[in-house]
């Protein structure tokens, strides 16, 4: 089962797609196996990051912005602004795919756990993602 | 195959598991395929590291001390301590997800790779790991 | 479907493997699936990164330079040269493993994503990636 999620973002910080992941998961009825999720972009990637305390979001996004810093005189990719080059380095550092358990038929995210889509460009975007939701054993049952 | 591995650490550190996923693969008989781990927390990593001298891992550390600084005043979710916030930045720039090649019923890691889990508390902790065990072409043979 | 890949690489920088990647899937025949890649070493890595424009990636090289210098005195793991810590600790902030989905028969990036090599060492050097090509539900075709 593979399906395309769109997503708007409205410029840099994160957005939980754990529900809409939940529900690929709900739709394909399987049991045991993996999802797997791939970003095609490489100015946002993927974050698997606490869920609870919206400030530890907010914390990363401040590391983030003084390790990777908006207009560094270290880059010369400038053509789209001072966040284009920074967007390109912080989807490195990060993830641009990323593939979660399937268990008892749920999301096998651990308690604080959820799935973001991270948009590093300060302007608003519409991001796809790849979900791909592989089962096991299903050959042997039958 | 899915198992839970649970592993206990005793605080800061990268902590060997390869010979458990190893001893899974052997446990499923499966000959090509992909293992798959996934560590169901925010304050440690899963790690593939250097696993012939150990000072490389302790220098690793060292850098990402000095990188992610515990205490660091830009930091507002400090509830949990000074290793609290810096534990969730590392496991963000570090992996919570990793898939490994099975080779002729082995796991296929490079001669000098060991797989780890990495804490990032500095106080010891319980962690599990989803492992999944993926057989190619099984239905097939069948 | 597993093959593994050999790059030569001609010392630190970035090497486009998408040609071969994409041949892997051709040659599979699958529709829809999964391809992983796997790099055996820990000095070397996998990268998805903007194909368009190079400066990109030479930026991004500058980045790195920065962030991991090359003879950091805070290394004690020396043994090769001044380039051998820093190779490990771009290998532990990249990605040693990739998996990327299969669309109708293609490689499912997106416009501006590449596949690389990552080569962390300063001299030459031949990787192996393992590939592994997944196919989703052709046992139900079956």
């Amino acid at each position: 089962m593979q399906t395309t999620l769109e997503i708007a973002t409205q410029g840099r910080g994160s957005y939980e797609i754990t529900p809409q992941v939940s529900a690929q998961v709900t739709r394909s009825r399987i049991t045991s196996g993996l999802v797997h999720l791939f970003i095609q972009h490489t100015s946002a990637s993927l974050l698997v990051c606490e869920n609870a305390d919206p400030v530890v979001r907010e914390d990363l996004e401040a590391f983030m912005s003084r390790a990777v810093p908006d207009g560094d005189p270290l880059f010369r990719h400038t053509a789209e602004g001072p966040d284009d080059m920074p967007a390109h380095v912080r989807s490195v550092l990060t993830d641009c795919s990323l593939c979660i358990p399937v268990l008892s038929g749920q999301l096998g995210l651990g308690t604080w756990q959820g799935i973001f889509v991270w948009e590093h460009r300060s302007t608003a975007h519409r991001r796809s993602i790849v979900v791909t939701v592989q089962e096991l054993q299903r050959c042997r049952d039958a």
